[in-house]
């Protein structure tokens, strides 16, 4: 019995240059051959766990939950870290255990842990430098195939994660930080996931964590504010209102506007954000909700 | 009932750092599972609506007409701007109203032509800034699927194009223009299509338009000459002869010749020729026949 | 009657911008529409044949043996080099015959070499500068589709190599030198295969070949030396010990190590060896035993 459309998605810093991408398809499609195969990037800079987390995060809520998702961006291979595959609601996900799934744990239960311990779905072979193709392929492809994820190895828990990015929710304030900028030059923050409601937007916070403090006292619904009498504040930039389309500004000018993870962000219509202002990862912004 | 082998192509600028064209492509898979997806390019200038409508010109004919070509350069997103969706005998096409499908209707005759209307077909929330995976991915999928084009939005007609780039056909020149250079830096040209008979090349102009003045009173064919008579100017050089092949130069030397998709390309053989002779979108390009 | 899964890779220096690869997939997926097509690397030097053998090589293994390789890496397009197709144990493989298959031949024996020269089997038009879309990719489809390989052209023998990498092996030093570096920036040397065995490294040559001169006489088996004792020398540098894992060094540090394709590789822990040590594809690196 093979499963109908078996579904996987891969994200590295492996970029497209040398094959190595290429070899983990090779590797999965000898195990599962029907298997479709989507990459969501590779172009993570080299060992950047937290950036490769956003794409997963910003992608994974769009797949059929039998999806499994491979995520390879491992500074550690070869050292003592734990290869891992774990299942949420949503999907299932596969990689090293070093943080990369930090966002998708913030968001939703987990409902199986597993070490990828068994020598049985792995390469014949296993090397100490390309866990992608020998560990977490095959094991990406086996799941994909239906094999349990408790077939794979022991329950384990406490996998690793990286610290929340800066969240603060005050009484008439709320303060972030720059994530990163996108191919366009959108500096993507931490202040998320506001959605709209008529005029104003409410701020549910992406991720439930200490660091994410919401002072206002009972508290427990979402943050509302008017959009258009917010003001962002970011690199000695005062922006004035949340746009809903970049087509609201002039070509050429910054504004602020919820982008399509639901986060808040900066941008310079048909420009380049990032560049402009000189924003950079960790990079403070401040939302004032301003006057009523 | 499901269609067999759907096949939907993706054409964007969005890079592939991101992970915003694997989120469209979970959206096509969560619709339409066996779906097989094919990128043509997601490198794009960022908004060069020009530069996608080429690179969709010169790669859809070679798909089966039961292909959908998905394509998102939008640097409208959020605005009035129309998501439409067309059928030509030769494929269907979903992407925004901007003139990214200008030399398909140059081309070839619309059999129809939708506006993407219907929530039903979208993604249940629809962001302001992300189209491609919240109204377009959605529209193509349905299409891969089965669903008939008109079920998907009101028929409607003057969709927007850009003007064409130049070409004007002479008694004995053809004038025309550089439209971009690819990766190899070559430099393709408006002078196109052009096709080989023996020794002699024929123009016929690859899209039909009051900007293409064809001034050979009564003529109705295609333009013929003898392809090593003609000499093209560009740039203030002269290059002489039109080639079958960059090998038929020396390493380092300038040629014209007849790119893969018809039109007259300026190369360097085994070099760059865009940066060599600083060749540019929009610089003209004239073919001069020759004395026979 | 149709294959199953049918598998095609693509390796190409035509990079993602132009639509050129997408292409090249419509022509297959319009003749063998059930393919799973695998990228990889279009991202190869343009014109760079030994840089895409390299990524063949290291990759072709880990596929199905039914698997057709597409790689067209290809200079002399439109000169009379042969386009051709060859059967291994472990793939089939499609491109021009200008050495790109250098490190298969090398490794394998050759079950069938055809020249591709049946009409039928190509494009109607078949164009002077793009027989990847008009010559290779209709091979490879016909291949994938189960279309035997005697089938597409005569029989022909002595295909076109480039002379494989130096490699010297003498009683207590191995001189190789530098292929290429990687997107890591690790360079990857002709030192190759290496493999563990507890402490020691076994040393058996990738490649059967005139110019890697065992010198040992009598010899037959691999070379075996211990590999904490090892000394690699490269661009003046001397490095102490082969690794197996870069998290033996502190984040910054220049090892040696196996890489994954079981070459001797040099490399910097989080941080990039080509640039760090100016290491370019032809530079010579000694490996010597060192005192057991």
């Amino acid at each position: 019995m093979e499963r109908r459309n078996p579904l996987v998605t891969l994200t590295t810093d492996f970029g497209l240059a040398d094959g190595y991408v290429g070899t983990m398809k090779g590797v999965i499609l000898s195990i599962v051959p029907n298997a479709r195969l989507v990459d969501l990037t590779h172009e993570v800079t080299p060992q950047d766990v937290r950036r490769a987390a956003f794409v997963l995060y910003s992608a994974y809520p769009f797949f059929p939950p039998h999806t499994v998702h491979l995520a390879v961006v491992d500074p550690g291979v070869g050292s003592p870290r734990r290869p891992i595959a774990l299942r949420t609601p949503t999907g299932t996900f596969v990689g090293p255990d070093n943080g990369i799934f930090t966002y998708v744990l913030a968001r939703e239960p987990v409902e199986e842990l597993v070490e990828l311990s068994r020598p049985r779905f792995r390469l014949p072979e296993v090397s100490h430098t390309f866990h992608g193709r020998d560990v977490f392929a095959p094991a990406a492809a086996h799941l994909a195939a239906g094999i349990p994820l408790t077939a794979l190895g022991p329950s384990i828990s406490n996998p690793v994660t990286f610290p929340l990015p800066h969240l603060e929710i005050g009484p008439d304030t709320i303060v972030g930080e720059v994530l990163h900028a996108d191919r366009f030059g959108n500096a993507i923050t931490s202040i998320g996931r506001l959605t709209w409601a008529g005029e104003e937007l409410a701020l549910e916070p992406a991720f439930q964590d200490a660091r994410c403090k919401k002072q206002e006292a009972g508290s427990t619904g979402p943050t509302h504010f008017r959009a258009s009498a917010a003001v962002v504040v970011v690199a000695g930039q005062e922006i004035a209102g949340i746009r809903r389309t970049y087509t609201e500004v002039a070509p050429g000018e910054v504004l602020a506007l919820v982008g399509s993870h639901g986060h808040l962000e900066i941008a310079v219509r048909e420009g380049n954000a990032a560049a402009r202002l000189g924003l950079r990862g960790g990079e403070r912004v401040t939302l004032r909700f301003g006057t009523q």
